[in-house]
Protein backbone atom coordinates (compact mmCIF):
# COMPACT_ATOMS: atom_id res chain seq x y z
CA UNK A 1 0.00 0.00 0.00
CA UNK A 2 1.31 3.76 -0.45
CA UNK A 3 2.14 5.85 1.60
CA UNK A 4 -0.27 8.00 2.86
CA UNK A 5 1.69 11.34 1.36
CA UNK A 6 1.48 9.81 -1.90
CA UNK A 7 -2.02 10.10 -2.80
CA UNK A 8 -3.08 12.99 -4.85
CA UNK A 9 -4.61 15.49 -2.95
CA UNK A 10 -8.19 17.26 -3.33
CA UNK A 11 -10.22 19.96 -1.54
CA UNK A 12 -13.57 18.83 -0.68
CA UNK A 13 -16.09 21.42 -0.07
CA UNK A 14 -17.91 20.17 2.98
CA UNK A 15 -21.36 22.25 4.39
CA UNK A 16 -22.22 19.35 6.81
CA UNK A 17 -25.46 18.13 4.60
CA UNK A 18 -25.95 14.98 2.90
CA UNK A 19 -24.30 15.49 -0.36
CA UNK A 20 -20.90 17.05 0.22
CA UNK A 21 -20.37 13.96 2.77
CA UNK A 22 -21.48 11.66 0.60
CA UNK A 23 -18.91 13.34 -2.04
CA UNK A 24 -15.94 13.32 0.40
CA UNK A 25 -16.34 9.40 1.32
CA UNK A 26 -16.47 9.23 -2.95
CA UNK A 27 -13.30 11.38 -2.90
CA UNK A 28 -11.89 9.12 -0.46
CA UNK A 29 -12.50 6.13 -2.26
CA UNK A 30 -10.93 7.49 -5.16
CA UNK A 31 -7.62 7.49 -3.55
CA UNK A 32 -7.73 11.30 -2.82
CA UNK A 33 -6.05 12.59 0.78
CA UNK A 34 -8.63 15.01 1.18
CA UNK A 35 -8.43 17.95 2.68
CA UNK A 36 -12.38 19.83 3.69
CA UNK A 37 -12.77 23.05 2.79
CA UNK A 38 -16.09 24.76 5.69
CA UNK A 39 -17.16 28.31 4.41
CA UNK A 40 -18.40 30.17 7.30
CA UNK A 41 -20.37 32.54 5.16
CA UNK A 42 -22.76 33.75 7.93
CA UNK A 43 -25.15 31.13 7.69
CA UNK A 44 -28.20 31.63 10.36
CA UNK A 45 -27.05 29.10 12.20
CA UNK A 46 -24.45 27.04 13.26
CA UNK A 47 -25.12 23.96 13.23
CA UNK A 48 -24.05 23.09 9.40
CA UNK A 49 -20.87 23.94 10.37
CA UNK A 50 -20.81 21.67 13.53
CA UNK A 51 -21.78 18.76 11.48
CA UNK A 52 -19.46 19.53 8.86
CA UNK A 53 -16.53 19.18 11.14
CA UNK A 54 -17.64 15.69 12.98
CA UNK A 55 -18.33 14.94 9.35
CA UNK A 56 -14.31 15.67 8.40
CA UNK A 57 -13.26 14.16 11.88
CA UNK A 58 -15.42 10.69 10.95
CA UNK A 59 -13.57 11.06 7.55
CA UNK A 60 -9.99 11.00 8.88
CA UNK A 61 -9.49 14.40 6.81
CA UNK A 62 -8.25 17.54 8.20
CA UNK A 63 -11.00 20.37 8.03
CA UNK A 64 -9.75 24.13 7.17
CA UNK A 65 -12.42 27.16 7.85
CA UNK A 66 -12.72 30.48 5.87
CA UNK A 67 -14.73 33.25 7.70
CA UNK A 68 -16.05 35.70 5.61
CA UNK A 69 -19.08 38.17 6.33
CA UNK A 70 -21.24 39.31 3.11
CA UNK A 71 -22.51 42.46 3.73
CA UNK A 72 -25.26 42.27 1.79
CA UNK A 73 -28.42 40.16 3.08
CA UNK A 74 -31.18 38.82 0.25
CA UNK A 75 -31.00 35.47 0.70
CA UNK A 76 -32.98 33.92 3.42
CA UNK A 77 -29.87 31.16 4.13
CA UNK A 78 -28.10 34.61 5.45
CA UNK A 79 -30.39 37.09 6.19
CA UNK A 80 -33.26 36.57 9.25
CA UNK A 81 -35.58 38.73 7.62
CA UNK A 82 -35.85 36.71 4.49
CA UNK A 83 -38.40 33.73 5.64
CA UNK A 84 -36.73 30.00 4.70
CA UNK A 85 -39.79 28.38 2.15
CA UNK A 86 -41.81 25.70 4.15
CA UNK A 87 -43.81 23.26 2.75
CA UNK A 88 -43.11 22.72 -0.85
CA UNK A 89 -43.66 20.16 -3.24
CA UNK A 90 -40.98 18.98 -5.41
CA UNK A 91 -42.96 20.07 -8.30
CA UNK A 92 -43.03 23.48 -6.73
CA UNK A 93 -39.12 23.82 -6.06
CA UNK A 94 -38.49 22.64 -9.79
CA UNK A 95 -40.76 25.77 -10.82
CA UNK A 96 -38.00 28.43 -9.79
CA UNK A 97 -34.97 30.06 -7.95
CA UNK A 98 -35.97 30.31 -4.29
CA UNK A 99 -35.21 33.05 -1.75
CA UNK A 100 -32.87 29.93 0.10
CA UNK A 101 -30.60 31.22 -3.44
CA UNK A 102 -27.26 32.84 -2.32
CA UNK A 103 -26.09 34.89 -5.13
CA UNK A 104 -22.69 33.57 -6.80
CA UNK A 105 -22.50 31.74 -3.65
CA UNK A 106 -21.14 28.08 -5.47
CA UNK A 107 -18.81 30.74 -7.53
CA UNK A 108 -17.19 32.14 -4.36
CA UNK A 109 -17.30 28.50 -2.81
CA UNK A 110 -15.36 27.35 -5.71
CA UNK A 111 -13.02 30.37 -5.83
CA UNK A 112 -11.87 29.88 -2.48
CA UNK A 113 -11.23 26.07 -2.98
CA UNK A 114 -9.20 26.87 -6.19
CA UNK A 115 -7.19 29.03 -3.56
CA UNK A 116 -6.58 25.94 -1.32
CA UNK A 117 -5.86 23.68 -3.75
CA UNK A 118 -3.34 25.08 -5.32
CA UNK A 119 -1.39 26.54 -2.08
CA UNK A 120 -1.70 22.73 -1.09
CA UNK A 121 -0.88 21.14 -4.17
CA UNK A 122 -3.86 19.53 -4.72
CA UNK A 123 -5.29 18.57 -7.75
CA UNK A 124 -9.08 18.21 -7.73
CA UNK A 125 -11.71 20.41 -6.21
CA UNK A 126 -14.79 17.92 -5.06
CA UNK A 127 -18.68 19.46 -4.77
CA UNK A 128 -21.87 17.99 -4.01
CA UNK A 129 -23.46 19.74 -6.39
CA UNK A 130 -26.77 17.71 -7.69
CA UNK A 131 -28.48 19.15 -10.63
CA UNK A 132 -31.41 16.04 -10.25
CA UNK A 133 -33.02 16.37 -6.39
CA UNK A 134 -32.23 20.10 -6.52
CA UNK A 135 -33.70 23.21 -5.56
CA UNK A 136 -33.11 25.47 -8.46
CA UNK A 137 -29.88 26.60 -7.36
CA UNK A 138 -28.31 28.04 -11.05
CA UNK A 139 -25.31 27.57 -9.70
CA UNK A 140 -26.01 23.23 -9.37
CA UNK A 141 -26.32 22.86 -13.02
CA UNK A 142 -23.27 20.71 -15.12
CA UNK A 143 -22.73 23.93 -17.81
CA UNK A 144 -21.65 26.21 -14.50
CA UNK A 145 -19.46 23.86 -13.63
CA UNK A 146 -18.05 23.39 -17.50
CA UNK A 147 -17.87 27.15 -17.03
CA UNK A 148 -15.81 26.85 -14.21
CA UNK A 149 -13.38 24.40 -15.18
CA UNK A 150 -12.73 26.74 -17.44
CA UNK A 151 -11.76 29.87 -14.97
CA UNK A 152 -9.54 27.43 -13.14
CA UNK A 153 -7.64 26.42 -15.63
CA UNK A 154 -7.55 30.25 -17.29
CA UNK A 155 -7.50 31.81 -14.01
CA UNK A 156 -4.54 30.34 -11.91
CA UNK A 157 -0.46 29.52 -12.22
CA UNK A 158 -1.65 25.50 -12.51
CA UNK A 159 -3.38 26.07 -15.31
CA UNK A 160 -0.95 27.95 -17.00
CA UNK A 161 1.42 25.37 -16.38
CA UNK A 162 -0.73 22.78 -18.02
CA UNK A 163 -2.18 21.09 -15.05
CA UNK A 164 -5.21 22.64 -14.30
CA UNK A 165 -7.07 21.99 -10.94
CA UNK A 166 -10.00 20.04 -11.95
CA UNK A 167 -13.76 20.90 -10.41
CA UNK A 168 -15.22 17.16 -9.58
CA UNK A 169 -18.88 16.91 -9.09
CA UNK A 170 -19.54 13.40 -8.78
CA UNK A 171 -22.97 13.26 -7.55
CA UNK A 172 -24.33 15.94 -10.37
CA UNK A 173 -26.29 13.44 -12.39
CA UNK A 174 -27.58 11.66 -8.99
CA UNK A 175 -30.76 11.11 -7.44
CA UNK A 176 -31.03 12.20 -4.19
CA UNK A 177 -31.89 7.98 -3.75
CA UNK A 178 -29.13 7.36 -5.22
CA UNK A 179 -26.96 9.30 -3.59
CA UNK A 180 -27.96 8.18 -0.20
CA UNK A 181 -27.40 4.24 -1.50
CA UNK A 182 -23.91 5.24 -2.80
CA UNK A 183 -22.89 6.85 0.82
CA UNK A 184 -24.12 3.77 2.69
CA UNK A 185 -21.91 1.42 0.53
CA UNK A 186 -19.24 3.68 1.48
CA UNK A 187 -19.92 4.29 4.87
CA UNK A 188 -20.84 7.74 5.23
CA UNK A 189 -22.37 8.44 8.93
CA UNK A 190 -25.15 10.13 7.69
CA UNK A 191 -26.30 10.04 11.55
CA UNK A 192 -23.82 13.06 11.70
CA UNK A 193 -25.30 15.50 8.85
CA UNK A 194 -27.33 18.42 8.80
CA UNK A 195 -29.30 19.19 6.09
CA UNK A 196 -32.17 21.60 7.34
CA UNK A 197 -32.30 25.17 6.80
CA UNK A 198 -33.27 26.16 9.67
CA UNK A 199 -31.25 25.49 12.89
CA UNK A 200 -33.52 24.08 15.67
CA UNK A 201 -32.50 21.36 17.84
CA UNK A 202 -34.03 18.88 15.38
CA UNK A 203 -34.89 19.46 11.69
CA UNK A 204 -37.70 21.08 10.76
CA UNK A 205 -39.07 18.67 8.32
CA UNK A 206 -40.66 21.32 5.98
CA UNK A 207 -38.02 23.31 4.28
CA UNK A 208 -36.59 22.18 0.79
CA UNK A 209 -33.96 20.56 2.06
CA UNK A 210 -35.52 18.55 4.71
CA UNK A 211 -38.01 17.57 2.01
CA UNK A 212 -35.24 16.60 -0.62
CA UNK A 213 -33.69 14.71 1.83
CA UNK A 214 -36.80 12.87 3.67
CA UNK A 215 -37.93 11.66 -0.04
CA UNK A 216 -34.35 10.51 -0.62
CA UNK A 217 -34.35 8.50 2.49
CA UNK A 218 -37.69 6.94 1.79
CA UNK A 219 -36.70 6.13 -1.82
CA UNK A 220 -33.51 4.30 -0.77
CA UNK A 221 -36.32 1.90 1.42
CA UNK A 222 -33.93 3.37 4.69
CA UNK A 223 -34.52 5.02 7.95
CA UNK A 224 -32.61 8.26 8.24
CA UNK A 225 -30.11 8.10 11.28
CA UNK A 226 -30.08 11.55 11.79
CA UNK A 227 -33.45 11.15 13.22
CA UNK A 228 -32.85 7.63 14.92
CA UNK A 229 -31.46 10.16 18.27
CA UNK B 1 -30.73 65.44 -17.03
CA UNK B 2 -31.81 62.10 -15.60
CA UNK B 3 -32.12 61.32 -11.89
CA UNK B 4 -28.83 59.64 -10.17
CA UNK B 5 -31.16 56.69 -8.99
CA UNK B 6 -32.20 55.94 -12.80
CA UNK B 7 -28.82 55.58 -14.08
CA UNK B 8 -27.77 51.91 -14.13
CA UNK B 9 -25.40 50.07 -11.42
CA UNK B 10 -22.17 48.91 -11.68
CA UNK B 11 -19.68 47.35 -8.74
CA UNK B 12 -16.16 48.12 -9.15
CA UNK B 13 -13.57 45.99 -7.32
CA UNK B 14 -11.15 49.04 -5.88
CA UNK B 15 -8.09 47.89 -4.58
CA UNK B 16 -6.67 51.41 -3.99
CA UNK B 17 -4.22 51.42 -6.74
CA UNK B 18 -3.87 53.31 -9.92
CA UNK B 19 -5.79 50.58 -12.63
CA UNK B 20 -8.49 50.08 -10.29
CA UNK B 21 -8.89 54.06 -9.68
CA UNK B 22 -8.78 54.62 -13.13
CA UNK B 23 -11.31 52.07 -13.98
CA UNK B 24 -13.64 53.42 -11.50
CA UNK B 25 -13.43 56.63 -13.08
CA UNK B 26 -13.90 55.25 -16.45
CA UNK B 27 -17.19 53.42 -15.43
CA UNK B 28 -18.51 56.49 -13.51
CA UNK B 29 -18.30 58.44 -17.37
CA UNK B 30 -19.80 55.98 -18.78
CA UNK B 31 -23.06 56.90 -16.92
CA UNK B 32 -22.57 54.05 -13.92
CA UNK B 33 -23.76 54.29 -10.59
CA UNK B 34 -20.98 53.28 -9.24
CA UNK B 35 -20.65 51.27 -6.04
CA UNK B 36 -16.49 50.60 -4.89
CA UNK B 37 -16.14 46.57 -3.22
CA UNK B 38 -13.12 46.81 -1.43
CA UNK B 39 -12.17 43.20 -0.53
CA UNK B 40 -10.07 42.77 2.96
CA UNK B 41 -7.90 39.47 2.51
CA UNK B 42 -5.41 39.91 4.59
CA UNK B 43 -2.98 41.89 2.75
CA UNK B 44 0.51 42.74 4.48
CA UNK B 45 -0.43 46.05 5.40
CA UNK B 46 -3.26 48.58 5.35
CA UNK B 47 -2.61 51.92 3.50
CA UNK B 48 -3.72 49.81 0.12
CA UNK B 49 -7.42 49.58 1.76
CA UNK B 50 -6.75 53.42 2.92
CA UNK B 51 -6.56 54.44 -0.42
CA UNK B 52 -9.32 52.65 -1.94
CA UNK B 53 -11.63 53.98 0.89
CA UNK B 54 -10.09 57.71 -0.16
CA UNK B 55 -10.84 56.85 -3.78
CA UNK B 56 -14.00 55.77 -3.73
CA UNK B 57 -14.61 58.99 -1.52
CA UNK B 58 -13.26 61.16 -3.92
CA UNK B 59 -15.32 59.61 -6.55
CA UNK B 60 -18.46 60.00 -4.41
CA UNK B 61 -19.29 56.31 -4.38
CA UNK B 62 -20.32 54.61 -1.31
CA UNK B 63 -17.37 51.81 -0.81
CA UNK B 64 -18.57 48.31 0.67
CA UNK B 65 -15.62 46.21 2.56
CA UNK B 66 -15.97 42.03 2.51
CA UNK B 67 -13.25 40.88 5.02
CA UNK B 68 -12.19 36.98 4.76
CA UNK B 69 -9.18 35.36 6.32
CA UNK B 70 -7.61 33.17 3.83
CA UNK B 71 -6.00 30.67 5.93
CA UNK B 72 -3.35 29.44 3.76
CA UNK B 73 -0.11 31.47 3.07
CA UNK B 74 1.87 31.15 0.03
CA UNK B 75 1.80 34.75 -1.43
CA UNK B 76 4.53 37.46 -0.73
CA UNK B 77 1.25 39.70 -0.03
CA UNK B 78 -0.38 37.61 2.64
CA UNK B 79 2.31 36.05 4.13
CA UNK B 80 5.37 38.12 5.63
CA UNK B 81 7.83 34.98 5.64
CA UNK B 82 7.70 34.76 1.94
CA UNK B 83 9.93 38.00 0.18
CA UNK B 84 8.22 40.61 -2.13
CA UNK B 85 10.67 40.71 -4.89
CA UNK B 86 12.25 43.94 -5.87
CA UNK B 87 14.71 45.65 -8.22
CA UNK B 88 13.58 43.48 -11.04
CA UNK B 89 13.54 45.21 -14.80
CA UNK B 90 10.45 44.27 -16.85
CA UNK B 91 11.71 41.57 -19.19
CA UNK B 92 12.50 40.20 -15.46
CA UNK B 93 9.32 40.68 -14.92
CA UNK B 94 7.23 39.38 -17.98
CA UNK B 95 9.24 35.72 -17.41
CA UNK B 96 7.20 33.79 -15.01
CA UNK B 97 5.04 33.97 -12.02
CA UNK B 98 6.14 36.18 -8.96
CA UNK B 99 6.43 35.54 -5.52
CA UNK B 100 3.40 37.89 -5.44
CA UNK B 101 0.73 35.70 -6.93
CA UNK B 102 -2.42 34.94 -4.73
CA UNK B 103 -3.40 31.97 -5.87
CA UNK B 104 -6.71 32.33 -7.24
CA UNK B 105 -7.75 36.28 -6.06
CA UNK B 106 -9.40 37.26 -9.35
CA UNK B 107 -11.48 34.74 -9.04
CA UNK B 108 -12.30 34.84 -5.23
CA UNK B 109 -12.80 38.98 -6.10
CA UNK B 110 -14.93 38.59 -9.06
CA UNK B 111 -17.16 35.97 -7.21
CA UNK B 112 -17.44 38.39 -4.64
CA UNK B 113 -18.32 41.42 -7.00
CA UNK B 114 -20.80 39.11 -8.86
CA UNK B 115 -22.83 38.62 -5.47
CA UNK B 116 -22.81 41.74 -4.70
CA UNK B 117 -23.88 43.10 -7.91
CA UNK B 118 -26.42 40.44 -7.93
CA UNK B 119 -28.07 41.86 -5.07
CA UNK B 120 -27.87 45.57 -5.80
CA UNK B 121 -29.32 44.54 -9.15
CA UNK B 122 -26.13 45.84 -10.77
CA UNK B 123 -25.68 45.01 -14.78
CA UNK B 124 -21.78 45.15 -14.63
CA UNK B 125 -18.95 44.14 -12.66
CA UNK B 126 -15.67 46.55 -13.46
CA UNK B 127 -12.04 45.56 -12.70
CA UNK B 128 -9.37 47.02 -13.29
CA UNK B 129 -7.25 43.76 -14.95
CA UNK B 130 -4.12 44.70 -17.44
CA UNK B 131 -2.81 42.56 -19.27
CA UNK B 132 -0.09 44.58 -20.90
CA UNK B 133 2.01 46.00 -18.03
CA UNK B 134 1.60 43.53 -15.82
CA UNK B 135 3.33 40.80 -13.06
CA UNK B 136 2.46 38.01 -15.48
CA UNK B 137 -0.50 37.18 -12.94
CA UNK B 138 -2.59 34.54 -15.11
CA UNK B 139 -5.90 36.09 -13.93
CA UNK B 140 -4.55 39.67 -15.62
CA UNK B 141 -5.62 37.88 -19.29
CA UNK B 142 -8.28 38.38 -21.51
CA UNK B 143 -9.26 34.67 -21.63
CA UNK B 144 -9.64 34.26 -17.80
CA UNK B 145 -11.91 36.94 -18.37
CA UNK B 146 -13.85 35.19 -21.00
CA UNK B 147 -13.84 32.46 -19.25
CA UNK B 148 -15.70 34.00 -16.30
CA UNK B 149 -18.02 36.00 -18.32
CA UNK B 150 -19.69 32.48 -18.84
CA UNK B 151 -19.37 31.28 -15.05
CA UNK B 152 -21.45 34.78 -14.48
CA UNK B 153 -24.07 34.02 -17.27
CA UNK B 154 -24.53 30.02 -15.89
CA UNK B 155 -24.24 30.85 -12.04
CA UNK B 156 -26.81 33.18 -10.98
CA UNK B 157 -29.90 34.07 -11.21
CA UNK B 158 -29.58 36.95 -13.58
CA UNK B 159 -27.60 34.51 -15.87
CA UNK B 160 -30.53 32.33 -15.80
CA UNK B 161 -32.86 35.05 -16.73
CA UNK B 162 -30.97 35.88 -19.66
CA UNK B 163 -29.59 39.58 -18.34
CA UNK B 164 -26.16 38.11 -16.79
CA UNK B 165 -24.45 40.50 -15.16
CA UNK B 166 -20.94 41.69 -17.82
CA UNK B 167 -17.65 41.91 -16.64
CA UNK B 168 -16.08 44.88 -18.13
CA UNK B 169 -12.06 45.27 -17.97
CA UNK B 170 -11.64 48.76 -19.51
CA UNK B 171 -7.90 48.36 -19.32
CA UNK B 172 -6.67 45.24 -20.49
CA UNK B 173 -4.95 45.48 -23.27
CA UNK B 174 -3.84 49.51 -22.49
CA UNK B 175 -0.19 50.37 -21.26
CA UNK B 176 0.48 51.44 -18.07
CA UNK B 177 0.83 55.04 -20.07
CA UNK B 178 -2.31 54.42 -21.97
CA UNK B 179 -4.04 54.35 -18.69
CA UNK B 180 -2.54 57.21 -16.95
CA UNK B 181 -3.50 59.71 -19.77
CA UNK B 182 -6.53 58.18 -19.57
CA UNK B 183 -6.78 58.57 -15.72
CA UNK B 184 -5.70 62.40 -15.99
CA UNK B 185 -8.58 63.46 -18.58
CA UNK B 186 -11.08 62.27 -16.06
CA UNK B 187 -9.25 63.91 -13.33
CA UNK B 188 -8.51 60.44 -11.01
CA UNK B 189 -6.98 61.75 -8.13
CA UNK B 190 -3.72 59.72 -8.48
CA UNK B 191 -2.07 61.68 -5.43
CA UNK B 192 -4.61 59.54 -2.88
CA UNK B 193 -3.92 55.98 -4.97
CA UNK B 194 -1.01 53.62 -3.32
CA UNK B 195 0.28 51.12 -5.79
CA UNK B 196 3.18 49.47 -3.45
CA UNK B 197 3.62 45.84 -2.57
CA UNK B 198 5.46 47.18 0.79
CA UNK B 199 3.38 49.19 3.37
CA UNK B 200 6.12 51.70 4.47
CA UNK B 201 5.37 55.34 4.86
CA UNK B 202 6.17 56.23 1.21
CA UNK B 203 6.21 53.93 -1.72
CA UNK B 204 9.82 51.88 -1.98
CA UNK B 205 10.44 52.51 -5.27
CA UNK B 206 12.07 49.03 -6.06
CA UNK B 207 9.11 46.46 -5.83
CA UNK B 208 7.39 45.28 -9.43
CA UNK B 209 3.90 47.15 -8.86
CA UNK B 210 6.29 50.53 -8.17
CA UNK B 211 8.16 49.78 -10.92
CA UNK B 212 5.59 49.47 -13.33
CA UNK B 213 4.10 52.44 -11.88
CA UNK B 214 7.19 54.30 -12.28
CA UNK B 215 7.94 53.68 -15.98
CA UNK B 216 3.88 54.49 -16.92
CA UNK B 217 4.19 57.95 -15.33
CA UNK B 218 7.79 58.62 -16.97
CA UNK B 219 6.25 57.54 -20.28
CA UNK B 220 2.75 59.74 -19.70
CA UNK B 221 5.88 62.77 -19.73
CA UNK B 222 4.19 63.35 -16.29
CA UNK B 223 5.49 63.18 -12.11
CA UNK B 224 3.53 60.94 -10.10
CA UNK B 225 1.11 63.03 -7.87
CA UNK B 226 1.56 61.03 -5.03
CA UNK B 227 5.56 61.34 -4.76
CA UNK B 228 4.99 65.37 -4.57
CA UNK B 229 4.17 65.06 -1.16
Amino acid sequence: MPSKRRLPAAVVLLSGGLDSATTLFIARARGFRCHALLVDYGQRHRRELEAARRVARAAGCPAQVVRLRLPWGGSALTDRRVAVPLGRSTAQMARGIPATYVPARNTLFLSLALGYAETLGATRVFIGANFLDYSGYPDCRPAFYRAFTAVARQGTRTGVEGRAIRIETPLIRLTKTQIIRRGFRLGVPYALTWSCYLGGRRPCGRCDSCRLRAKGFREAGVADPALAA
